[in-house]
């Protein structure tokens, strides 16, 4: 299942085995981004209004996350996948924010959760004001959403994203059970992604496809669509957390090794690994004892046993799945845009 | 607005203000309970077997918060009211299953906020397995809640409990922003109990009508007694904070006295006190400085000053304005259950 077709990938000092982004796919980001510019400044209004609130902390929040500069990546895909789907009304806008509210609510849980203080190179909502309005006002996004969702009226894009919500919190909770065990198998670690991540992907492209009431074969097929690519993003997400510099990332390099979380690099490294490389990964991740130079020594683990390589080579795997669950689509714009994206997903060096 | 009708209430040296509970009173419990006891079974059937999952944690914790022995009054309410309606199919149970997920998410994430320990005399599920589990467990319940009414197919009851989350959350936020002011104006204290508590009352007896698709007049009458019910209780929850004995209440008297909340006893207290009083209640709940005896002389301006007193007689307004709600039903049992409980909210002494 896992048998992969990985693309040659450089290798430098510190381990960065994702190619540099190429012209193309700088500009499968920059397709993407002009196909649906319109939709999401609509959508960017959409979430500042509804945030709204006498509450004056609850727009605050709401200006820091907008301002925090996320790619927006889940509501491009609704919006996008609606295009692909011939949509010419004005729902697809609603529903793109409550995808973004939703993804919201759950960072803003998560950084409770994780301890984080940086994210995207910004300060965490948490480390700003604490846990106790991360954890309400991740509550206030998520209902806001279904009261969003409540008022387009489609019960079944009230089940898909309910379903998507009840499966990311439920892959937390399978998380936190599983963390810092270095023996986590890549099957138990893909669960966990498919639920945390590819579930919100899947759910947001294939509403583009519920709102113009497509075929169900439409549906599914945007569908897998989001959930190759949800993977394949977060594999490469894993990578990066190994390689990418800080500055263009907006993340700190490091920053799952110093959580002890298991990803798969880590559990690639662990089980190709000798037994002193084991050793290291137990004290590093499970028993938590780090100490200046393990982060270089953790890398220079990985490149001797291929670990980011082959991650990479896996996101490819899923990669190429989202692309031909497209198959079915008439070529079209949209489409070709949501093809090239995958492999910007894959080859993004920021 | 606030003018109450007291009732006589007597005192004791600790303060207790609430009348004993007498027979009409613990026999209007025992009423609802025994209306809805059949229904209520299969509430909690539903509790459980809807909080399945492969992850263990969280039917384990599903298991805890089962036991720890909550009166399940919000869906007892929406039971109710479902029977005082006429109701007589099967919808009413999961959907007071519902109520009793939200209201269970929200009391998770509140303990985190609060870092309580104790709730009901039993451990908090965060003392006992920490915060993380706690956020994440109550995200799962909530998207649970929306998976079920999403599987009942009423975008009503969607619409209504997805507006009372969102007061909800929007009322927790507002109270964290004005927690420890002793300077909070008795108005705004009643808006963030209606908020954090009366709204989920309201929405639980409203989808009472909304299930057999009564006239509007109807849910809106049990909508008003449903949230006048429940600032009526609340009010009552705030004076047995510095009243009742702790083995009977399963509350730790003092609680909302050591976190500094500001609650209408201590509005009243403040308002109505000395120079000297108003120095006590800055330094112990503004300032947080607190030494034994505190709590003794805390109760002792309250008594002064008539302040817990005076709480139960503004539970009293609200409580008449409850009864008076459900005075467009016809005369039935479910009707004289419902108005007699009324006066148990008020009057229990546990």
């Amino acid at each position: 299942m896992l048998a992969a077709a990985p693309r040659p990938v450089k290798e430098t000092a510190l381990g960065t085995v994702v190619p540099l982004e190429t012209g193309r796919t700088a500009q499968a980001l920059k397709s993407l981004q002009a196909l649906v510019a319109d939709d999401l400044a609509l959508v960017n209004q959409v979430i500042v209004n509804r945030m709204a609130s006498p509450v004056a902390l609850i727009p605050q929040l709401a200006g820091h996350i907008v301002a925090s500069g996320g790619k927006r990546l889940r509501p491009m895909l609704t919006l996008a996948s609606a295009k692909l789907c011939g949509y010419a009304g004005e729902r697809h806008i609603e529903l793109a924010a409550c995808v973004e509210f939703i993804h919201t609510a759950t960072l803003l849980h998560d950084d409770v959760v994780d301890e984080s203080e940086l994210r995207r190179g910004a300060d965490t909502a948490n480390a700003v004001w604490g846990n106790q309005p991360s954890v309400l006002v991740g509550d206030f996004l998520f209902s806001r959403a279904f009261q969003v969702m409540v008022a387009d009226g489609s019960l079944e894009v009230l089940r898909i994203l309910s379903d998507a919500s009840a499966v990311i919190a439920e892959g937390e909770v399978a998380q936190l059970l599983t963390s810092n065990d270095t023996t986590t198998s890549e099957d138990a670690y893909l669960d966990v992604v498919i639920a945390k991540t590819a579930s919100l992907f899947a759910a947001a492209c294939r509403i583009g496809a519920v709102i113009p009431g497509r075929p169900r074969a439409e549906e599914e097929a945007l569908e897998s669509y989001g959930r190759n690519l949800g993977i394949a993003f977060q594999l490469v997400d894993d990578v990066l957390d190994y390689s990418s510099r800080e500055a263009t990332l907006g993340k700190t390099v490091g920053d799952d090794f110093r959580e002890g979380k298991i990803t798969l690099p880590v559990i690639l490294a662990y089980r190709r690994g000798s037994a002193p490389e084991r050793t290291f990964w137990v004290r590093t991740l499970e028993e938590g004892q780090q100490a200046d130079g393990d982060l270089a020594e953790a890398i220079a683990i990985m490149q001797r046993n291929r670990a980011l390589e082959d991650t990479v080579a896996r996101a490819h795997h899923y990669g190429a799945k989202a692309r031909d669950a497209l198959g079915i689509f008439p070529d079209s714009a949209p489409k070709q845009i949501l093809t090239d994206f995958v492999d910007f997903c894959i080859e993004r060096s920021h």
